[in-house]
Order: structure tokens, then sequence, then C-alpha cells
């Protein structure tokens, strides 16, 4: 039996391309004599769909479009991931489900057991669990049918779920196993993912065929990664990352077939492929072209430059370069070598002459006050103020340059620095910036080695520096993955050596900012723990602040 | 036996002063010989913690305060709401736990058995159902201990659940129900929750005593109106609305107690009341006491700083009037006129030379490209940038004056109008605005009349009118409601009789808008379906757009 891993890249809600796409998939395999292909998880209406499955209407277009696809079924199964309705009038309204389509007709429909409602994952709030556990038969073959984290609970040690789906379904003794499954990247999450997996075929002693997403779904990033693994645990077929891929596997011979060796890839380089993987998709599903982004001279605008030429090609990134009279000369020397280094356009719009005239306009009011944070931030807005009025006037979206750490304390300018449509470097904490700064730069000088090198500052008053208010980066991000990634209280931090009055300031920042990250644009998750729909915090609370 | 309800206003995180409130209250029952007073469901941490709950730190402060509570409670009974660890290792890691107190310790811990896990609620993310059913013993009485939605299964006619805990209760023979609730506002749930408690007591023919929170955790309001309910269904007590309450029943006579009359109070009067608590208690638990507005002479602005004069005092009020080229003569005035009969501060700053900067500074790259929507938006951003100013100057925080209408259809400049701390209407509809402006000037003209017969207008260009580019209010508005709250599709909408090209142009309109709702200021929730936490929807989508 030749089973086919078709590992694509969905546009949530975009029936129409979402079917033409599969349906490509099933009569290429078609062609190569596969008996099954495999589609993720919720293929039909893209991963994470979610309170579009509210819709009766989204409901109902994701059961037509699967039954269109059925009728392309003739000569081959397909498995299909959809959201079907629960008609038993008990439970929530949905299931998640595995739709097998053969004989131009669904034979047969798989509900998903464990439900992840954790970090980014929402799924009981609209499916009910299944309970009830069957395989389906093709062509002699006794297949488990299952979806994603209903193999995540390897020896019940799991401790969210009281039931481990894959015994109940070995007691009917399956030929093999197939998984759809929409897991999302971070940077260790391949490994976790192909461990459990391996356990998963090892254990039970049956081979596992498993189906990724691939491809960004606005913050959420899918690296794709599809595996086949044979009954020994070891994999035989290991799909790109980053990309879409199709794979054939005859599982007739998969014990014949060599282990190959994974792909072995360093956290930075991983988290550079995500992130530029991340801006092309946004772009390309909102139908844009085009980038502008403010450039600074500084690291974080520099290295989200970089991503987005790669993502969208140097020609279609336009920089501005909005020098103050608290710029530093380097500043806009470094931005302009950056710019040409790239081939990539850029404007000069100085805003000396902007901020003189907000500040008369509020002279008679703030009279002889001192120049304070309302100052610098004045001069972060006027920047926003020019930066939107282009893509405004050009059709660009503008890409936010903020990185995690800054993002954490709070050291941003609302409507001003921390404006855009995306996020780039969000969830990527300012040691790791200079890491992939240092990663672009690994053949070649691409950013200049003064922006790398010289001390991080938001140059809005007099020499500023990021230390004058901020504590070592070194530490700050250190303390800051401790609370965020690890969600490690006070005690437990400063347990680890940390000097308590910086552990306690450090989370009072953070959790003082939360108004901030509020209206933050949604940033491209890369960790375990990114700041958006995977991390909810009250705003008006009295918590470590 | 007697009870006393305890229906406080919490502030989520703050160990230090839920404790003192909750223990002035058990000294003020023991003074009135009460048996058991009852607080609010998760009332140790304020309701909702969210992520909160992910930390041990938070749960172990939790777990301290319900302690440091028990010791006060000699000679009386306590309920308090508050996480528990799940110490089993299978399921979640917390149970939603009412801690029953008395003679200096916890006595019993029984956990929620429902968890919503729908709209704004997220319980299933954090705590694990209970399947054990006992009663609660005391002075001889039989207590059925339960936790909001716990009675929300009544006759199992609940579609989401499939326990009814009631029914397991009802076996133990309890002489009375107690339940501890978390019941956020819309202006329609009071009723909807009278009548679930009334069947509650009514089909099991047992007395049952209601406790909810009031006030305001960011965007969720909870009105309070805690209730005792005699064993025919009757309400027999009510507690206040929108503010702290204290009542004690005696249960050995609540079948001799008169049933009350219910209060009655319009949508436009909760609404109004809703918003004023909201403002109040963002301000008073942030620790900030003075607001600032742009006043338009509009009807958004002018209800805005009514609600928030109410709420914080017309001098802590300030409003900036922000005239440009495009701005009408009655404009000012009717803004003038609005802040005197207040008796709220106000200054103008004409922002028509700041725009002209602008212009000239992009003049060279825009050239001869004819204004549009660019240079509108400079207006609308030029105002928040003088705002901001003020509110870092001083310390006022930015009130948003966005409506439910125009954050529906993206009606609004992100980093201009669509600034600030909380949006006060931004879940009230354009004719709602209207009522709630006939309201407030139900006794004389506070805003003045001309600002609500006027045709509404952003005046970012000459002789701008919302109707140029948006159906009529009382249209657009239906179809939103339908669309929104009633989450109909484009069919079935089309299907009550709207204008069909209608519909489908306004769900277009509200679905190539989320990346600007997801950088909105969380906005009061009074209806049953706000944009914020309680809708979650993908921004890189192809759905109905």
């Amino acid at each position: 039996m030749k089973i086919a891993i078709a590992q694509l890249n969905y546009h949530i809600g975009n029936f129409e391309s979402n079917t033409s796409q599969i349906i490509k998939s099933i009569e290429k395999a078609r062609e190569e004599g596969v008996d099954i292909v495999l589609f993720a998880e919720l293929a039909i209406s893209g991963y994470p769909p979610r309170d579009f499955l509210e819709f009766d209407d989204f409901i109902e277009q994701c059961r037509l479009a699967i039954e269109k696809i059925a009728l392309s079924c003739t000569d081959i199964a397909a498995v299909v991931g959809g959201p079907i309705k629960n008609e038993t009038g008990i439970g929530k309204a949905l299931y998640n489900a595995a739709w097998f389509l053969a004989d131009r007709k669904v034979q047969k429909i798989i509900h998903k057991t464990l439900l992840p409602t954790y970090d980014i994952f929402d799924e009981y709030r609209y499916f009910e669990p299944n309970n009830v556990f069957e395989l389906v038969e093709y062509k002699g073959q006794k297949i488990a049918l299952t979806i994603c984290e209903d193999l995540w609970n390897i020896n019940d040690d799991n401790p969210m779920y009281q039931i481990n789906p894959m015994n109940e379904l070995m007691k009917l003794n399956p030929d093999l196993v197939l998984n759809i499954a929409a897991s999302p990247f971070h940077y260790e999450q391949a490994k976790i993912r192909q461990d459990i997996l391996q356990k998963n075929a090892k254990i039970y002693g049956i081979p596992l065929y498993y189906v990724n997403h691939v491809g960004a779904q606005t913050e959420l990033l899918f690296d794709g990664g599809s595996l086949a693994i044979n009954s020994k645990g070891e994999i035989v077929s290991e799909l790109n990352y980053f990309e879409e891929d199709f794979q054939i596997i005859d599982n007739n011979q998969i014990h014949l077939l060599p282990k190959v060796s994974i792909r072995k890839q360093s956290k930075i380089s991983l988290i550079h492929d995500a992130l530029v993987m991340g801006v092309r998709n946004y772009f390309q599903k909102l139908g844009f072209k085009k980038a502008i982004l403010g450039l600074s001279g500084g690291i974080d605008s520099a290295v989200t430059l970089v991503i987005a030429a790669e993502a969208l090609g140097a020609e279609h990134v336009h920089s501005l370069l909005l020098p103050s009279q608290y710029s530093s000369d380097h500043s806009i020397k470094d931005a302009e070598d950056l710019a040409k280094n790239l081939g990539s356009s850029y404007d000069i719009v100085p805003i000396k002459a902007l901020f003189e005239k907000f500040d008369n306009s509020l002279k008679p009011f703030f009279k002889e006050l001192p120049f304070n944070i309302a100052e610098e931030n004045i001069q972060a807005r006027t920047r926003g103020v020019l930066l939107m009025a282009f893509s405004n006037k050009f059709g660009y979206i503008l890409l936010n340059t903020s990185n995690k750490s800054e993002a954490a304390v709070g050291y941003g300018t609302l409507y001003g620095d921390m404006n855009g449509g995306l996020s780039v470097l969000g969830d990527v904490y300012k040691v790791d910036v200079f890491e992939l700064a240092k990663y672009i730069n690994r053949d070649k000088e691409v950013i200049p080695w003064n922006t790398i090198t010289k001390p991080p500052s938001a140059e809005l008053r007099p020499d500023q520096k990021d230390s004058d208010s901020l504590p070592d980066y070194e530490i700050l991000d250190s303390i800051l993955y401790q609370y965020i990634e690890k969600r490690l209280g006070p005690k437990e931090i400063i347990a680890m050596g940390y000097d308590e009055a910086i552990v306690l300031r450090v989370l009072k920042m953070v959790n003082t900012n939360e108004h901030k990250r509020y209206q933050t644009p949604p940033i491209l998750r890369v960790s375990s723990k990114a700041f958006g729909m995977g991390r909810r915090v009250p705003i008006v609370a009295k918590y470590l602040s």
C-alpha cells in the first residue's frame, strides 16, 4: 500500500484555493499509483480557523468543499482534516475530524479525542472529544486514523489527559497509523515532535505516517517536517521544513527503507528561516507585495529589513531613515550602508522640524515643564505618522521592528515604534537578535558590523543608551526567559542566583506593561511562549507589580 | 441559619486588598450573628486571573491568603472562591474551588464541575472538572455548594454539558444550595441569570443563595445583582447592581419573606451604568485619577466625556479640541458648550499648521499624488500625537471614543482616533450611542442637541459625511448585530430581507478589518458579543472577504 504525504500551505477560510490545492495533490498521487494520500488537520479550513467555527455557514462551506474533493477520489483514497457538526445534541457543537474519502464518497469520519486547550490552542472552545474507537479499513489494511494530539499521551504520561487513544486503537489490531496534524513551530518543537512520534511507532511496533501543515497563519508558523516512521521507531522519510513537500512511501517496503539522517539546524538558523516564511506568507495571503519600515541604524530594524528582503525581495522593501537632532551620525551611515548592501530603496525624512512644530504647538500648555518621556514619545510618534503616511499612500505594509526584550519591559512607544501590521522580531530576545545579525553576516558583511557592535540606543535624548534604564541584555533576557517561557515566579528565579532587586524590577516592568502589549501588532511566534494569543494576562491587575 | 451574601469588588492579583476586604465582611457578618458568609467565585484572586493561574507562585499566594482568612472564621463559616492544585497527577493542573472555612480552618474544598469554555471564558484552559459529588455539613444543615456554571445545565438542556451537578447533589438530600459565581454583565444577562437560578430553586424545591462579583476587570464588567431565592423559586432578596452590597437572610425564615419586585431597567440605562462603573474601576484599580480625550463636537466623544465625568468627576476629565481646516464651525462650539455644561476643562490645539508641516515634509515623496486616505489619516494621527503628549506630560489616561459600528467596519484610523487606554463605547452600536445621548439629556440639555441631531461626520475632508461611505446606521447596525451577536451567515441575513449587496459589503468590511481591531484598546463589554477576548478571529484569512 503506497501512502503519500501531502504537506501543503493552506489559507484560512479560502475554500477555493485549499480545495484546488488538495485536488491537485490527489491527482498527482493517483498518477504515481498512490493508494492513500494524507492532508493535514483542518486542512480544508486552514488552521486555526478560530471563531469562524461558530458560523454554520463556515461549517457548511467546509462540508461542501470536502464533498467536492471526494468526487476526485477515484482509484485513490484521501484523508482530509475538517470540522463536522456534532449531531448528538450533547456536548460541544462540533468535532475536529479526519474525513476518509474514497470511491467518490465520504467513507468514514474519525473524531479527535485529545483536544489541546492551552497556550495558543483553544480546541475545547469548539470541539467535543471523541470517545468511540474504531479503525478504517481500506484495500485490506486496517488503519488507525488519528489527529495530532491523539498521539501525545504516550505511556499515559501527559498529565493533561485521561485517555490514551492509541491504547484503545491497538486493541483493534491496526496495520498502520496515520496522523494528520497542525503542530506549530517553535525553535525546540521539531525535536519534541519527532521523539513523541518515534516513541509511538516503537512502543506499539507499528509504522506511522505523519502529515503537518506548513506556512504561516498570521503569528502562527507551521514548519512542516512531516514524517514516515517504521515499526522500530526509525524515521525513514522526513519532509522539508518551511516549504511545501510531497513524498510517497510504500508501506509494504517501509521496513526495508534506510533510516534517514534527521535535519540538524541551529536555533538561530531555525528562527531565521521561520521568520522569513512568516513575513512572506503574511504578505502573500493578504495579497500585498511591498513592505516599509523605519531604519534607524540600530540592530533591530537592520535584522528586520534583511529578513523582509529575503521574504519579499529587496526591491519590495522600502526604508525610511527618520533622523532627529538626537540621532548620531553613524546611525544614518549605518542605515544607508545596509540598504545599499541589499540594493533596497530608502528615503531620508528628517523629523527635527516636525518635532519642533509639535513642541511649539504644545508650548502654551506644557510651559516650562522639563523635557521628559512626552517629548521622547513625540519623536517616536512623528516617525510613526510618516511611516503610516507612506504606507497609506503607496500601499506598503509597515513592519514593526521591536524585539521581545523591549516588548516585555515596555521599552517602546505605543503609536510610535510599536506600530506595524506585523511584528517580525517580537518573539526574539535582544541577545538572539544579535545572533541573528551575525548569522546574516556569516558569509559577508550585509549588516554593517558597526550596527552590531555599538551599544544599543533609542536615540530619543542626547547620549541615551538602553543600559541607562535597563539591566544588561544578557541578564535581562535570562530573567525574562525564566519568567515568560518557563513561568517561574520571583522566588524561584532569585533562587537561581539572580539579584533580587533586578528580578523584582524586571517582573514588575513586564506586568505593568501588559496594556502596551495588548495593542501590539501580531508577533511571529518562534518560542514556546510568545506574546500574543498563547499568553493571556489581565491588564488591570496587581500581581508582581 | 443566617446566610450573608457579601457582594464585593475584587482586584485581580491584589491579595492584600482582596484578603482584607473579605476579612472585614466576615467580621461584620459575625457581629450580625451570621452563620455562613458567601464570597464569589475565585474571589481571592479576582476574576478572571487568566494565565496568572499558570504560575505556582500565584496559586501559592491564593492558598496563603485563604488560610489567613480561615483564621478569622471563629463562630462563623465562610465560603471563598479560589484555585487549588490538582494533586492527582491526572488532568489539568488546577481545580476551580469553593473553600469552606470554619473554626479557623479549611473544612472542605468543593470543585467546580461545569467549566465554561466559550466567548470570554477559558476555564478548561486551566481547570480539571469535578466528578465527585458531596455535600458540606455545617451546624446540622446539609449544603449543596456549587460554583457558577454548575447550575447552568438545568433539565440537562444545556447542550454543552453531559453532567448536571444538581441532579447528583439532590440525591444527597441537601437543605439549601449555595452558588458562588462570576457572571459578567451584558445588557440581557441579569434576566437570563435570574431565570436559570429561579428554575433551579423551583425544580429542586430548595432555597438558593447566589453571590456574584461586582466591578470591572479591564473589559469585563460584573453587575452584582446577587440573589436569595426561596424553594418556590421566588426571589426574596436582590442585591444592588453596579455597586458593593451585603445582605443577610435567615434560611429558617426564608419561606416567610415576601417576594421582592425585581429591578426593571432599560437596556440603555443598564449600558450607561455599566460603562460608568467600567471607567471608574479601570482608573481606580490602575491607580490613576485623570482622563483625557479628544472632543470633536460629534456624538461619540460627547457621550464618552459625559460618562467619564460621571465616573471620575468632571474636574478629572480634560478635553482637547483639535480642529483642522475641515472642522465645521459648529464642531468647536458644540464641543465647548458640552465642556461648559459639565464644568470640565478643555484646551484648543489647532492641527492645521502641524498637518501642513507633515504635508511639506512628504511633498518631495508624494509629489502630485492626489489627497486621499493618507492625508485623512495624518490629521487623525496628529491628533493622536497631541493627545498622547498631554497624557504623557500630565499623567492622563487617554480614553478612546470609537463606537462598535466604526470598530466593526474599520471606520477609524489606527494610531489616530483608535488610540487610548480604554475604549468606552467600542461595544455600543452607533444607534445606541444616540440613545445614550438622549438618555443623558433626559432631564436637561447636557450634550448640545445639535451634536445629537447633526449628520455624523469624521470631518477629515471637505463636507465629508459618514453616509458617504457607510450604509445608514439603522441598517448597518442591524446587519452587524445579526453577524456579530447572532453569528448568522450571509445567506441567513439576506433571507431576513436585507439587501444582498449591502450585506456582503458589510461582512467584508468586518472581516478585512480584523487587523485594526487587533490593535484596539480593551473595550468595555456590554453586549453578549464584544470585540476583544470573547471574539477570536483570524487576521490573515479569506472568508467573506
